[in-house]
Parts: C-alpha cells; sequence; structure tokens
C-alpha cells in the first residue's frame, strides 16, 4: 500500500484534499500527489484531514501530471463518463485487485471537482476506472470518490470476505422482534430467572442469539406463544 | 433500494448529513432517517448535499432508534470496535449482499461522529458490519462510511459487480492479431532489428506487450499502416 499514490489534478477545494487524505489513512494508504492545487497548504485541509496531518504535511504538490506519475508502474484514471473514444473503463473493485497483485508501484488519479481529468489527462493512463452511479446523479464528492478507491485497496490486501448464511423465509420486522424481547425480559423476570438489579449479560446474550437466528414470524409467534403460555401457568 | 434506509443516530455535524444524502443519492439510495439530529435542517447540510435536496427534504427525524426502526425486516449497525460480547460481524460486502438478496426492507444504522452507537442500540441491530480500516487510524468520516456501504448496495444490485462494463469497441480477431505480428516480424527483420539467427526473445515481448493491451481492429489497421509505410520507406 506504500507504493499505491493518490494523485489529485487540480483540486479547488482544500477541504476535499482534507477529506482525501483521511480516507487515505483509514485505509492504510500513505502517498498524496496534489498536481496545482488551488490552495495548499490550508487550515480547511487540515480540519478535515481529521488527525492525518502525517499525510497532508508528506504531499508531493506538482506542476505536472507527469511529475506526479513519475516511477508508477501502473496508472488508473478515474473517469465519470464515456469519452468520444472509448478506453478499457473498469469497476473499482477490479481496479483495487489489479494493483495489488500486478504492480510493485501504482497510481489513481483523481480529477478536478466539477470537470473531472481532460481527455489528454486520462491519456496519461494505462487504464481507466469508474465508480457506478445512480445515472440521474452521478457526481461523487471528491474526498468520496477516494474513499471507495481507498476501500477496495484495502480490501483487496485482505482475504476472501466473510459469507452470510443462506436466505430463509417470511423475518419478523424490529418492532416484533423487540417486542419478543420484551415479552422475553418480562418473563424471565416473572419467574425469578432474571434479576433485574444484578442483570449480568443475559438479555443482551438472548438478543445476540436471537439476532443472529434471524427470526422469521412464524417462530416469533412461536415463541410469544411459549411465554404467554409460561405466564399464563405462573398465574395458575 | 427504496426500501434500504440510511439511519444517523444523534449526528452532530450538520455537514455530515449532508455528505451523507450526497452519497445515498450517488448510489440510487433515498430514505435518510434522523435520530435526533443536533441541528437539522442546516445550511451546512444543503452545502453539502451539492444537490441532494430531496433526501434532505424528506429525511426523517424521529426521537428514538426504535421509530427510525418500524417496518425494517433487517437491520444491520455499523460498528468500529469489537464488544465486550463479540456479535457476529461482516464486511459491507456481506451486508450489502445480505440486504439486496434476502431483505425486503433493511435499514444500516450508523453512529455519533466521534462515539458511534452504544451497546445498547447494537443490541437492537440484528447483525453487526465493520468497515475494514487501518487499525492505527481506523475512525471513518460518517459521510465517508455510509459512501462506502452505499457504494456496496449499488455494487450489488448490479448483475455482476465483479465483470467489467461491456467492451467499448470492436477488438481485432486472433487471426488478425498473428496476422500483425507475422507483419511486424517480417519488418524488423527487414529492417535488420531482428536476425532470425539470433531471434532472443524480441517476438516473444512483442506478443506479450500487445496481448496485455488486446489490439482493437482500428489500432491493429493503424499499426499494419504503419508497418507498410516502413517497408515501403525500405524498397524507396
Amino acid at each position: 500500500m506504500k507504493n499505491v499514490r493518490i494523485v489529485l489534478v487540480e483540486p479547488s477545494h482544500p477541504g476535499n484534499i482534507g477529506a482525501a487524505a483521511r480516507a487515505m489513512k483509514n485505509m492504510g494508504l500513505s502517498a498524496l500527489y496534489l498536481v496545482q492545487p488551488e490552495r495548499f497548504p490550508d487550515k480547511q485541509a487540515t480540519i478535515r484531514a481529521s488527525g492525518a496531518d502525517d499525510i497532508l504535511a508528506s504531499a508531493v504538490v506538482t506542476e505536472t501530471l507527469a511529475e506526479a506519475l513519475v516511477g508508477c508502474e501502473l496508472v488508473y484514471g478515474t473517469s465519470a463518463r464515456s469519452r468520444s473514444l472509448p478506453w478499457q473503463v473498469v469497476y473499482p473493485r477490479a481496479c483495487a485487485e489489479d494493483i495489488v497483485q500486478n504492480a510493485a508501484s501504482a497510481a489513481i488519479v483523481f480529477g478536478r471537482e466539477e470537470a473531472g481529468l481532460t481527455n489528454a489527462e486520462l491519456a496519461q493512463c494505462q487504464r481507466h476506472v469508474t465508480i457506478p452511479t445512480n445515472p440521474a446523479f452521478s457526481s461523487l464528492n471528491l474526498g468520496a470518490a477516494v474513499q471507495v478507491l481507498a476501500y477496495e485497496l484495502k480490501l483487496a490486501t485482505l482475504a476472501a470476505p466473510c459469507d452470510q448464511p443462506p436466505p430463509d423465509s417470511e423475518y419478523a420486522s424490529a418492532e416484533q422482534v423487540e417486542g419478543f424481547f420484551e415479552h422475553l425480559q418480562t418473563t424471565m423476570v416473572e419467574i425469578g430467572f432474571l434479576d433485574m438489579r444484578q442483570p449480568k449479560l443475559l438479555m443482551q446474550r438472548m438478543r445476540r442469539l436471537f439476532h443472529r437466528a434471524r427470526l422469521e414470524k412464524t417462530e416469533l409467534n412461536i415463541l410469544r406463544g411459549l411465554l404467554s403460555t409460561v405466564q399464563r401457568k405462573l398465574v395458575d
């Protein structure tokens, strides 16, 4: 990750530089390059970096994109729209995997807040990456775009993410499940199993158990029927 | 995606509410719930929403987390740190796939900027999701965290997220590419660049280069035109 540069071309809002620095540090990246930033260093960048000051302090400011890319083996440019001359475009996941698996040094280049990268700049990038978005509202905040790519780079360095259990049937809603937990707690108190002056982790453990199980409506009804029966028996 | 809520619990900075709204709209989400926001509505939220005003306008403000979850079948809570009583925790990708594949209605709950969600709030969530981060600097900006989850939800709704977008133009066929390599070799021999008695790895390297680039028809024609021109010049 040390050898992956984040390159921002002519960022106009210093706050976005700070947000990018924070996103980078969150994900273990450190090499920030700024091509002709409008204002840098700037207080707003420091505020938004929120502790990622070292990234800002070591940021390299260059006059040209080419300078910022010196020594990079693999260069991805971010592109929001399709160009007159179509290029091979990948999604962030494939980009991150490509970089982590195939490159000793790499850069991801981000364009201006309003206008992105020029065709000439994109032509300096070997490959293009695009973040899938809502076509009706496709312009991501610069810091947010850096966050998505940095996140994918982080993931690409980790082992396979955990899978989920297979789908079940009709689930109880959040408030139904809360109702069940109340019923369970009341019943446990009534039967003297739970002492609210010394509750320990009992209800938390119950919650964890049933949340993990993800209750279906039918199951919840059965459980509540069971609790009601217990309560009735107690009265008898 | 209409049935997936983003729930922010006691956000203190209105700018983060705006950033969350923008991230949501970028990814096709629309249902924003705010549990006791410190300041809302607020100019700073509108500025950072950067056009996602409709998300802010339709945001639902509630007194309690439980109210914000009414009607939700599947609830994920975001958790940065491991708790005394470990819960099943998944990464954003598994969370998003779970929601898109298995739930008719769902919510992802985000905690306070500084302190996250309380144990009691996390206990109202069926499952916990964590964004993998640099352990030395793990606290994401709230808007950035929403961006990552929203991005994963968007990806999960796409057919095959790991696949590339369809090729932009027409690639040259295998035999056309072979024809090009022959032409290239002939030309290199003709100009004395390649000695077939001592070919070394020259053609292999050329092959590797152009195969990696995956030539398009137009590009191949241009290259062959170039080679033909070289050959013609040689005869002259």
